[in-house]
């Protein structure tokens, strides 16, 4: 790209400025001739991460369905909890004593819906009832943060209240002043690799969040760590040990505990993992036994023998960290090569996770992802991350890089940055206000 | 056994009553010292059944987890609906267009949860809005019928209003009467092999039930085919077509139409359906895409390559059959030999299905399961095919002869009907009143 594709718009001229939205329309419109069709819309493994585990697909074997301990897992056995083995698993990457973790299906979101359901319809142990008898029950979100979480919310008639999110986590003065309110029941954290930021909470704030009084007695954390392991740097980030710190801060049912092997193994056919205190627990089960006799127990038996161990577990995510780093990269360097020192935008250059988070100049946000999809380029819709879908400065939106082979990923992101700086440059047109 | 052991007790004197009381409670505590453990509880297949299907352990196998039209299933592909394939392969099993079929986890009890959460929480279509706003909303329970149907209504605090099963089915005219007031919004139903009396409903009764007037405008049926396939007899009894029928009738958004593949092929870590019209399936799915991406639909491209078409399906089950109809023919066997003529019981003999329903006398059959119990052979608890577990004369109770060897069927038969006639020893003495 040429030089002036680097100039910072802020310090051109009016007639300057036009010139420039004019250079950059018609490279936009030759874009758009192009006819691309390329993703960057949804935390997407791609083809070869899911090779990586296409052993599973002959697992566990005929003749394998008998579990360690015998039991027979092709018929109505087990239990509710999930498999054993595979709970014992999973307890060092969640931060969960095994008999404190439920294996379930194939969707941690499900689960998350469910204790949001079960808290609706039942409440929670240590509540005064079901939420669904406080007028406008509200939960917490720090955006931006993940759209999923926040349409449960919508789904099930629960207001949402933003705090803004820091580079060490929610904002905790903001929300100490909303949990005063009673009616605020819960609050969405992705505590490890953020979507979409890529924060990790500091400890001061997980400590903050564990230990701050609420108005309500039955308040939680719906503790979504569906990256624990998700590391994209040598250095493996570790999970706050969300369970023993809010015991020790006298909250010991506070958190709720999620994760999944959805982006470890195959996406939409793993198991997730629910984990929480014992009371929280039994709870759950006592609940779980009216809908279903028990999890897919053979799908849990394959984890099992395609994962082996926490060094199998580690070493499978380390392949994963080979093909998808070099993803990252190319996009932090497109970014810079055509945006450093512009002014168009700021980005985060995560250690692990899924995203990278863009936040461009206010106003701009819907009209880079308009652009960029008139160029065959897919992005979430403007505002994805923040509850009822509104960013109310209309300047962030996500990248999703996992996904498109390098190459394709190379042109998405040129074709990316050509938007952002189109959409500056109309932004700070005078006649565009 | 001794042909005083098949004496019918209601002509004996009041001596000979209790001389055959007491030689009935001898034998039965010499059968409690023999230490058995045999399960007729539950209706689990046996190890030989779930063996049929192993083959799927190893499926879809390596390299093979794309679907037929291409679709990359290890992903997050494929949809909210689930495998195409799979969907066309059970239309015709459960008589609902592939298109109005949903293939989703690994159970119809969770997705029957489910329509009654969304149903409370969101309404359904053509109704006045959510049932929880409805004052003391209620559902119909045909008895003797499934405990588990009836626990999800007591888990979500829906009132359950009892019928007579028929030998053709629901009394349809107990039936009309509760359907005419509006909080009834619901009725369970097991059209097929019914559980646990093996009725399939007469075309007469599905008529009624799909054309009769209801107070409530939203009024469903949960119409849980749960054994549409699952035959004893050469005779392949079928199911009623019942979206069509409803549809006829004028209420084409009458029922919800469940079954599963988890007595075809692995109990557990099958694959559950739901179907229905349109507009009942499009308000399913506009809920279900707040809670997961998707089914786990490697396991359903599984069960297809598994399956193959209606005809695999078909000689599958005929497999079963060759299993478990000797087994039924084996109960039938003993009660006639033990029991015939005594007036002690009267007993369902299937064409298909899961259970053999037993009627003792009055006011024994608690003793009959407590009798059982202490002689190591387990039945479901008394009452637990009636709502609230509560059987009003306290005879009915359930065999169920799939799980165990032919050997051990044997001997808990016999060490039943001696329970059997213990209790009605016990009950017929005068002194019992």
């Amino acid at each position: 790209m040429s030089v002036t594709a680097r100039q910072n718009l802020s310090t051109l001229t009016a007639d300057e400025l036009a010139a420039e939205r004019d250079r950059l329309a018609d490279e936009h419109a030759e874009l758009a001739a192009r006819g691309l069709s390329l993703n960057l819309a949804r935390g997407r493994p791609s083809t070869a991460q899911v090779d990586l585990a296409d052993e599973l697909l002959a697992l566990p074997g005929r003749g394998a369905g008998v579990g360690p301990d015998g039991t027979d897992y092709r018929n109505y056995y087990g239990g509710l909890q999930g498999l054993a083995g595979l709970r014992e698993l999973f307890a060092p990457v969640l931060g969960v004593p095994a008999d404190q973790l439920i294996a379930e299906g194939n969707s941690s979101l499900a689960l998350m819906y469910q204790c949001v359901v079960e808290a609706l319809l039942h409440g929670v142990p240590g509540g005064p009832g079901p939420w669904r008898d406080v007028e406008r029950v509200a939960f917490i979100a720090a955006v931006p943060g993940y759209d999923r979480h926040f349409a449960i919310c919508q789904e099930l008639g629960i207001e949402l209240l933003s705090v803004p999110m820091t580079d060490a986590g929610p904002d905790v003065d903001a929300v100490r002043e909303l949990v005063a309110d009673p009616r605020v029941k819960g609050m969405w954290c992705v505590p490890t690799y953020s979507n979409p930021t890529g924060v990790t909470y500091a400890e001061d704030v997980v400590q903050a969040l564990a230990g701050m009084p609420t108005g309500a007695p039955d308040f939680r954390l719906w503790w979504d760590n569906a990256y624990a392991v998700h590391h994209l740097t040598e250095f493996e980030t570790p999970s706050s040990d969300i369970l023993a710190i809010t015991a020790a801060a006298g909250h010991p049912d506070r958190a709720f505990v999620f994760g999944s092997t959805s982006k470890i193994t195959t996406a939409g056919a793993g198991v997730a993992f629910l984990g929480s205190s014992t009371a929280n627990v039994d709870w759950y089960l006592r609940h779980m036994r009216f809908r279903t006799i028990g999890p897919d127990k053979l799908n849990q038996l394959r984890h099992l023998r395609f994962l082996g161990d926490l060094d199998g577990v580690r070493a499978h995510m380390a392949k994963h960290r080979e093909l998808i780093a070099p993803k990252f990269a190319l996009v932090d360097r497109v970014l810079r090569e055509e945006l450093a020192g512009t002014a168009a935008a700021e980005w985060s250059t995560p250690k692990g996770g899924y995203f990278i988070n863009v936040d461009v100049l206010g106003g701009c946000a819907a009209r880079v992802v308009e652009l960029a999809g008139k160029a065959g380029i897919a992005l979430a819709p403007a505002g994805a991350s923040f509850p009822y879908g509104h960013d109310p400065a209309d300047r962030n939106f996500r990248i999703a890089a996992t996904y498109p082979p390098l190459e394709e990923l190379d042109a998405a992101m040129h074709g990316l940055t050509l938007c952002v700086r189109l959409a500056e440059a109309e932004q700070r047109l005078p006649s565009h206000d």
